[in-house]
């Protein structure tokens, strides 16, 4: 059940799942992930960080240093201006190459919306597979997200990718 | 297309898809599984049995061995007291240390609804990362769910989960 | 936003995302890909051909070979005759016995839809496994489907199966 407090809504946590309140809110979510892998997945990384409000976050920490309250990770940004470097620098360097990802992604879960920001979490899994190789399984973990949604434009303002595994990878030098 | 017969509604099983008879339940049942999963993958494993109904049934079995009408799995309880008792278990041997699970699900098919009582199938897709480890494919399978509907609160009355391997490993001793 | 052309509508291909159009539309495609699967996974290859018209095509490239413009992949079939030829001679040869797989699929993106056609593309994940062997990621990719809807089915007119690596794997002769 949805508890109001104010303008917040917050998703109940409890285990027992009941009809969903705003399925078309989250079914909106879901697309706005799908849109965002298909981008990763196509290489079209010029367009990643127009998936992001100006004022962004878009951090990449593991698990268990988020848990300890750590806040130093794999990648911390902190606007839309510091995505688009982070892309140019791949451009210029040497880590691509690295081949192709193939994010899937479990289903999105709302867990509180207000007015025109919504949070939510959706699992991932992504695949490399490097020029004539074979398809390895690189990582897996969460997405904490918070979406700003303007009329008919949905957009992250915080994504918190945070892996399940604590071993850093060169590899991660590209987005998730 | 959907058969009737008396009460029960069986969904049709010819490969021919038609337009959705009841895409509100289906999409219910997807939200059932996703909270399912998320409390695995927090490893907030006392809130397991909770997606339970008193009188459930829960088996993690290999496919071929359910094929051959087998009833010996890997896991067999019948109550959800037995669920209680696992986790007990769990938390007092010393098989947990084995990290953390991350389950990726396809969508759920209906197979039949009679009143509140609906029969369904998801694919899942288990990885396990130990600490400090790199994630690792565990196990792939089916669920065939039987979900009882109360209100606003569904709960699985028999969760039988058909493992594609028939290999047996100790984390099995985690639920899936 | 969709943009009209005559009768053809093409999906936004913009990377920020806007509320679904038809999203039971997409629905409903999504339900078609399930039960797809489903049938592979199962083993009833024998259904496999009825997801398709009778002049479709079915291609299995990697996604490089076709960002190339090449036309030569692991399958090619036009015709669903064709497709039926394929499982008599993978039932009569030892090809089989590889085992099981079990496909996890992305959401399906709509792409343009004119009158009963519909394109859209589905990103997929394969696992095999064999007989008491342990789960294999076999192959990553994406689906683009043309899909023809005439009243209550749908079937594949055109389904090209891109897949990330490169490397050709004698279970290729399996459908994906």
């Amino acid at each position: 059940m949805a508890r109001g407090n104010g303008n917040l809504i917050v998703a109940d946590s409890s285990p027992v799942q009941e009809a969903p309140i705003s399925e078309a809110l989250r079914l909106r979510l879901e697309a706005l992930q799908r849109d965002y892998v298909a981008c990763l997945d196509d290489g079209r990384l010029d367009d990643w960080p127009e998936f992001f409000t100006d004022d962004c976050t878009y951090q990449i920490i593991s698990r268990d240093s988020h848990a300890r309250g750590e806040v130093a990770g794999f990648w911390f940004c902190d606007s839309k201006g510091m995505l688009r470097d982070r892309i140019l620098y791949l451009r210029e360097s040497s880590i691509r190459g690295l081949g192709v990802t193939r994010h899937i992604l479990g289903g999105t879960r709302l867990l509180a919306w207000e007015n025109d920001v919504v949070r939510s979490e959706t699992s991932y899994l992504v695949v490399r597979t490097s020029r004539e190789g074979e398809p390895q399984l690189f990582a897996t973990g969460r997405y904490l997200d918070t979406v700003d949604i303007q009329g008919s434009v949905a957009r992250f303002k915080e994504k918190l990718v945070l892996t399940d595994s604590s071993r850093i990878d060169m590899a991660i030098a590209a987005p998730v």
